[in-house]
């Protein structure tokens, strides 16, 4: 069975790339790529190391006050390439520097910080680990008395025995995802873009001006990100919250947020793609969600929590992931057919490739461990759970790493909230099932985030010509220092501050409280989802079967007009602001395509990269800035006419 | 006496726009320029009189509501090419067309409609006119009983002598501003490109693209500003309220208020003048008014209103006209000493030309019909204070169509205030200075508004090779047509809106209160001047003359560097924010010219115009919303962080 049918909007994409790449590949002949071996030096870790506990601490702290995490995996390549930079030309000059410091170095440095810092998101030290502890606990109304109060012991050793389980998972998608699928992997491809200009040699004169472009929006778009911020005095103030098309459309989340980074994104990602999420958006924020609304008080209680699964929220949840495991699983199943006839072609010809033996016994004997070791930490979780998790968490683990590849957004927490509500449901309220559903959880965003953060990795190496099997040893190593780095960050957190997780206070930990709260609304079982939320999950996993159907059968000529369902889906839950951004991305490339194909195919990766790396950069001088307690000046807010009158009559009095 | 030391900015500006201007008429040259007779048609003054006769109700109508008057000029000439090109290719078709649709045809209407309709601005019918009514009057504490109503009979008979004074005196400085000075009127400059444009013939390639470039940008100015309509909901809403360069500047009136117009003008304008612009705001808005503020109830009393002449207000009057002064009448006399050189080499050469002695012949007769007239209208109003106003008006308008030439702003309420000041002082109050001072007020604003107005018709004219023989008429026809036309759209309101002028009604007219409250403080006389305020007037008064000296004896090298007092002054009333848009209009082109000179130069002006051109026309359509209710349904605001947590707290109690 041929796969052209599917990708073939992909491909069209891929050659552009290639094109791209191969020119740029050609500046870079010169230059031996060292072994996997070499790739791998010790300076490379000490750095990651220093920049892991950086990210960790800046991670943690925003954990622990907003609960909302920025992408660090643009600040972690910049800031590997200044400080092995900076420490290779002190140590050339003197004279005793033995190996050159090449972009497979940097990716090594940036794949092994992204894996390390990445746990301090998915440990849930923020979420569902915190939500466990008895001052989140003694908040609530309900279960009060089920609680597991942090200790540095029992948090290393969980985060040991879940967090290497997504790296094995997607070690035999790899080849998959970006070899066969080629996704785009839209942030992956803007680092690899961005390491490879760090990198490029003197002469090359195409590559030059590529390199000069890319510097060019780079300094735009962290411009853009540094003037954006002093109008964010607030919630719901700058432009970020600009209704650009409307109040009423901005209500329902269709407006253009300005963010430099989904307009790259957009760049980057295939016409049908941008499309898709389009449509997405306009079926659920603009059509469905809209018309369950009107159902409230009769399909579900009208007095729930925004938050709520059994209201609103659980059929955004829940339709979402309906749409997301049919295409995925769809997908997980073909892939594995067509790999059992190339792999057996591939796997030589593939250097440092790892073998899928491999990756599969190592998955087993974790998952082994881990069903073993687990239930001893959390009482409540019985083995059989998490035998469960395990067996269906390759299959979600492989659609979190579809998603992001097309899309560029991870869902680690809507899969989270999904084991939360089926485990809790499974055990039930009596059986301790809050605690188990917030440590299923934990098991399920280990593996998934992980999954989709390693993939763009893996792509970012892919474009630096990175070796899998160095990427892999510094994804290895970086998952281990982050078992160990988080939690002794969160461990400081929590015993410097007393009132950690109290709202109100200096650390109020919100998204603790809300997964507990999902948590406790999870234990009532699936009877208690919204009515026809079921059905509407069946219909919706079998229409994303269904449209593959139809794109396999349809020749390659119409197939590329078919929607893709797993790029519907992201918005469901999302909003619908950040396909207007990739589809302003994407109609600025198809003009410039228009007016000059050849500068748009030469230059549009440099556009795209340079917005996305620019924003991504200016997270870090955010975030400290956040952390130090430097707030914006001023708020650009938004009101309407009416409620613009009323405020100006109390600001007037 | 060499005139080069002074202009050779403005010449070099001036010659890039000939060459533009070469390569244009070269477009044109086929086409034959009709004579100044067969410029004038019937249909184009029933045109003009239909389109007085709308933009009279259009801005009588915002005189009444918001006293904010938008500048209709470009839509006049919009409008009228498209109703003349309407009607002719109507005709063509019968076979019936005797004389082709030429773009001096268009400008002719163009004028006609400008002299018209200003008169509903400068016949003061939102302002000093309305301010002698008694319904205004009534509302004050003081001089209640010094009132005159409107009648139509008066205002007629007023504004026929007032109105044409203007016409005369900037006649012979038509030659002075346009082909010596080479100012550059941006307004007048750019609706002259869009006429053009209009007539373009087929087959000009250059002047194709020319074309084509200049409606993208006008196409981008339109919809710029629809788009910043839908966030005007109120007082300092919307992107013209944008602190985009902190709150602390915005406060002094240092920001960028995203106007596409005053980013068209700087990149008209020379270089000089925008940096002249630029200093001068800083100097007053940055240094001067703050300093000055500190001195709040030492040098004038802290109580008064921010409107107040006794206050800060006064300062930045009278400062700004001494500093303009200064220049303006340096440059009248040393204009007048050159033309008596070139006047005789150039009155035969320019055909068409008006002679000096008609103009002046024409200014005195009115003038003695004027002086003769008015006492009886205006029984407070003395012979002798009007002679007065006569004499020194000429170098007034003289500084004013100055000024709009150099920076397209025209500052005839300003000199309108000067004269309610000075012929307020000098009646006093027990002889009615306050209806004196509104008067005079009239006169003077008739005169200076018609000036500039008309200079930026004569820049157009120039530049659609239409004859001044046939601006004049167009511009007589014009304005008698608005001595009628005005009062009687106001007198129709006047007579249905019985409330007409009360505060709170639905035409309050705020700004005939204002000028009314003006006139009352003057009536105080110098003595009521803030402290030390006449003495900085005699510092920048000098200095001005001063800055020219020293221009002049420098050689052109240098002299180029030289600030232009004029352009300084400017700010000094108005704010820096228009500073911040020319200078960004300024920034843009100098890259542009360092990118790429040739493409600069010749698409430089496309794109001003366009950016002057699609703003002014949104002017009409947004008038229109305005008078027919229809608000912007959101407020785009700025608040400061502390301010915006009182508005949350309120708004969410």
């Amino acid at each position: 069975m041929d796969h052209n049918g599917r990708d073939d909007d992909r491909k069209k994409e891929d050659n552009k790339e290639e094109e791209n790449g191969l020119s740029l590949e050609r500046v870079f002949e010169n230059q031996e790529v060292p072994s996997w071996r070499n790739q791998l030096t010790l300076r490379a870790f000490v750095v990651s190391f220093v920049l892991s506990i950086l990210f960790s601490f800046i991670v943690m702290k925003l954990n622990l006050t907003t609960g909302i995490i920025p992408s660090l995996n643009v600040s972690a390549g910049l800031l590997g390439f200044f400080f092995i930079k900076t420490w290779t030309k002190f140590v050339e000059r003197s004279g005793l520097l033995k190996q050159p410091f090449t972009r497979q170095e940097n990716t090594v440095i940036q794949t092994c910080v992204v894996a390390s810092s990445g746990i301090a998101f998915s440990g849930g030290f923020g979420s569902y680990l915190f939500g466990m502890s008895e001052a989140v606990a003694k908040q609530s109304t309900e279960h009060t008395d089920a609680f597991k109060n942090p200790s540095l012991s029992w948090m290393i050793g969980f985060l040991f025995v879940v967090s290497f389980l997504g790296l094995f998972s997607v070690v035999p998608l790899r080849k998959v995802m970006i070899v066969d699928f080629k996704l785009t992997y839209p942030s992956g491809t803007a680092t690899a873009h961005l390491i490879n200009s760090f990198h490029t040699p003197a002469g090359a004169k195409l590559a030059k001006k590529q390199v000069k472009v890319l510097g060019k929006f780079f300094s735009f778009s962290f411009l853009w990100g540094v003037f954006q911020w002093f109008y964010t005095a607030g919630d719901g103030c700058g432009f970020a919250s600009f209704p650009s098309l409307g109040l009423k459309a901005y209500e329902n989340q269709f407006f253009f947020d300005f963010s430099a980074t989904y307009v790259g994104v957009g760049m980057i990602c295939p016409y049908i793609i941008n499309v898709s999420v389009l449509l997405g958006g306009i079926l659920s924020w603009g059509l469905m969600w809209p018309l369950i609304d009107t159902k409230k008080g009769d399909w579900y209680p009208a007095d729930l929590k925004a938050s709520s699964l059994h209201g609103l929220q659980g059929y955004k949840v829940f339709i979402a992931i309906a749409l997301i495991l049919g295409d995925g699983l769809y997908n997980f199943f073909k892939s594995s057919k067509i790999s059992y006839d190339e792999q057996q072609r591939t796997r030589l010809f593939l250097k440092d490739q790892i073998p899928t033996w491999f990756s599969i016994a190592g998955y087993v004997v974790i998952a082994a461990i881990s069903t073993a070791t687990l239930p001893h930490i959390f009482h409540e979780l019985k083995w059989y759970y998490i035998l469960v998790i395990y067996i269906f968490a390759p299959a979600l683990a492989f659609c979190n790493a579809y998603g992001c590849g097309l899309t560029d957004w991870s869902l680690a927490s809507t899969y989270g909230k999904l084991a939360i509500f089926v485990i809790g449901a499974w055990a039930g309220a009596s059986h301790g099932g809050v605690l188990a559903g917030l440590a299923a959880c934990g098991v399920m965003m280990n593996i998934v985030s992980t999954a989709s953060d390693l993939s763009q990795d893996f792509k970012t190496g892919y474009l630096t010509l990175s070796s899998p099997r160095s990427m892999f040893v510094s994804q290895l190593i970086g998952t281990a220092m982050g078992c160990i780095i988080s939690p002794s960050v969160f461990w400081l957190f929590f015993k410097a501050f007393k009132d950690l997780g109290t709202t109100g206070s200096q650390y109020p930990a919100p998204y603790a409280t809300v997964y507990r709260n999902m948590a406790i609304l999870g234990v009532e079982g699936f009877s208690a989802l919204p009515k026809n939320c079921l059905y509407l999950c069946y219909g919706f996993f079998g229409a994303a079967i269904l449209i593959n159907l139809i794109k396999d059968a349809l020749g390659k000529k119409w197939a590329r007009f078919i929607p893709n369902p797993m790029a519907m889906a992201i918005p469901f839950y999302i909003g619908s602001y950040f396909a207007i951004d990739m589809c302003l991305g994407s109609l600025i490339l198809f003009i410039w395509e228009k007016i000059d194909k050849v500068k748009a195919d030469a230059f549009g990766p440099a556009v795209a990269s340079g917005l996305i790396c620019g924003d991504g950069i200016w997270t870090l001088p955010s975030s400290i800035l956040a952390l130090a307690g430097v707030k914006p000046p001023i708020c650009m807010k938004f009101l309407s006419r009416r409620t613009n009158s009323k405020v100006d009559a109390f600001l007037g009095s």
